[in-house]
């Protein structure tokens, strides 16, 4: 391949002469004391597809890309160097800053890189894209699959419910007296984990609680919760917000708390390529099961702009961002084969178009 | 009446040359950033009702105290003037430091006073004892009514209450597959409300909830949260304890979320003499209204070496340890004259004993 590093930092090798390009990515980067596979696994496993392709001819050239940013530890904003590829590297984008006031504009050209030549990162002519990742969760391994072909990934909404009653003495005050904050936000999460668990294809989670004042003997006057809701669906997603922020105001109206939601973030569902993703699962063969990505992934990023499909690895415990992550040999193996299965059937359907 | 102030620093008034005597008593301090009335309005009503006693041939003596600490905020050690008068300021509680490392002991000796002399402030042929308070809570507001009889002082457990689950993505996590401490804990904490509200004569609270690692995005892994159980009655706050850790149990069973239950306190429950409740019933007349408190009181420590009994005058708002505290004329009047005609009738008792 030859191999240069464009204007944001992300590696990227390119084999073939025709300016037709499927392109294989995933990231470089992970979080602090995190696991060996996470981002990196993806971009070795297009490597050994491109390499086994080398000798083969096809209708295409193969890039590879090695994104250099897409966790957003530094700036907060995930996803810079699938962004740039696709070209809505934007000024906003472009003066955030870091903790220390250095903005990204600044610390691309402390790297020895031009923000002026972020236009030639942008892909030309690309007609398909492949990411390779590990699931970062239980799903495959509790269903004893190595491999995942992603569908869609999940669109979410994150809010801040605060539930306020009256703080007061916890010996001095009768049950039927009480403006129970804490009573009432407890109604609610179990509330949101039963409607969670009946309903298909979306999951919320209330992560974060906090009591105010937060003593032992005294009845919580306020209590500020977060909400997170995912579903592939934004039908789901959007009456899953509903019906929970409806039960929260329901939970506090019994007790006389008064209940407010904050919208926190909202980002759309992203479906993969229908046709891709049928081939994928086609390379894949009867190992294939076909799941929504709950995290967030550059091809995400990519798919409005190229067609996408993206295949999951089974993680051993569901973990990652963890030191202990792992990936089993023969799941990274049969997922090779599934790689260049699926650049063959891409050069057939090519051939064929 | 003849003024000194003893060896813990209670400012005590005496008046009569019996020795059986009399003793009326609250505390002098309250916590930082209180109301005016807390302990000091029942220092003023003694003083109050014995002056109104001052012509009265009287069989026996009256004792007023205003003890030098009942809320525990220096040392973390409540009730020290009224341990003093009982003979319960042991060794413990003497070498006891506040946050600078200086003692009880060190305190009392830089104030002036000296602990060897402790001895001499243990009151001696005191035959019934009684205190004024406000009711810190919102009972006699709610009914309408000026005062209120103590019956008895409740007794107290309060436990921390830890879940432990596992922490994972609120994204790749499937419903299925969580072990949610904080679903665990919320089931609970609506049980503890529920078996309260049927429960006569019990309250139970969980005040303080903290999730671990507390972040949107994160099933908690862990949960700690705060139980505070009380009862005039042992039995009822027993069965209440083992109800609910029984019950937490449960809730985390169904979610493989292990439960971990720590006792932190326990103080027994404390009934006022019968005999004086009686009496003092009498005194109030109709509007009397008997009724448990839920915080401690100097009555409680008193209680178990002195006959005691306990006047609660109305709370607007129900509000206590705020500058808002409050309470109306009317009722401290109401107060005075029950106090008055208290004494008449024991005096009537005394003499007819």
């Amino acid at each position: 391949m030859t191999v240069h590093m464009d204007a944001a930092g992300n590696l990227r090798g390119r084999h073939g002469e025709a300016a037709r390009t499927f392109v294989m990515a995933s990231h470089l980067d992970t979080v602090p004391n995190a696991g060996a596979y996470d981002g990196i696994l993806g971009v070795v496993m297009a490597i050994e597809v491109a390499e086994a392709m080398r000798d083969v001819v096809l209708p295409f050239s193969i890039e590879v890309i090695g994104f250099s940013e897409e966790e957003g530890v530094r700036f907060g904003v995930p996803f810079i160097g699938s962004r740039a590829v696709v070209g809505t590297c934007d000024e906003t984008l472009l003066s955030t800053q870091d903790a220390n006031g250095i903005t990204v504009h600044e610390a691309i050209a402390a790297y020895g890189l031009h923000c002026g030549a972020l236009p030639e990162a942008v892909l030309q002519d690309a007609f398909a894209y492949l990411e390779f990742h590990i699931e970062q969760g239980p799903v495959l391994e509790a269903e004893g699959r190595a491999l995942g072909v992603v569908e869609a990934i999940a669109g979410q909404s994150r809010y801040t419910v605060t539930f306020t009653g009256k703080a007061n003495h916890a010996g001095t005050t009768p049950m039927h007296l009480r403006r129970d904050a804490m009573s009432a936000a407890a109604e609610w999460i179990v509330a949101v984990e039963t409607f969670a668990q009946k309903t298909e294809g979306l999951v919320a989670t209330v992560g974060s609680v906090s009591t105010i004042p937060g003593a032992g003997n005294v009845i919580a006057g306020e209590v500020r919760a977060t909400l997170d809701v995912r579903s592939a669906e934004v039908a789901i997603r959007r009456e899953a917000e509903a019906v929970l922020l409806a039960k929260a105001e329901e939970c506090g109206l019994r007790r006389g708390v008064h209940v407010e939601a904050n919208l926190r973030m909202e980002q759309a569902a992203v479906a993969m390529d229908a046709s891709l993703t049928t081939l994928l699962a086609e390379a894949v063969g009867d190992k294939a099961r076909s799941l929504v990505s709950g995290a967030g992934h550059d091809a995400m990023i990519v798919a409005p702009h190229i067609p996408s499909a993206m295949l999951f690895l089974r993680s051993p415990g569901g973990l990652s961002h963890h030191p202990d992550e792992s990936v089993l040999m023969d799941d990274v193996q049969a997922g090779l084969d599934a790689g260049v299965r699926f650049v063959e059937l891409l050069a057939i359907k090519e051939t064929d178009a």
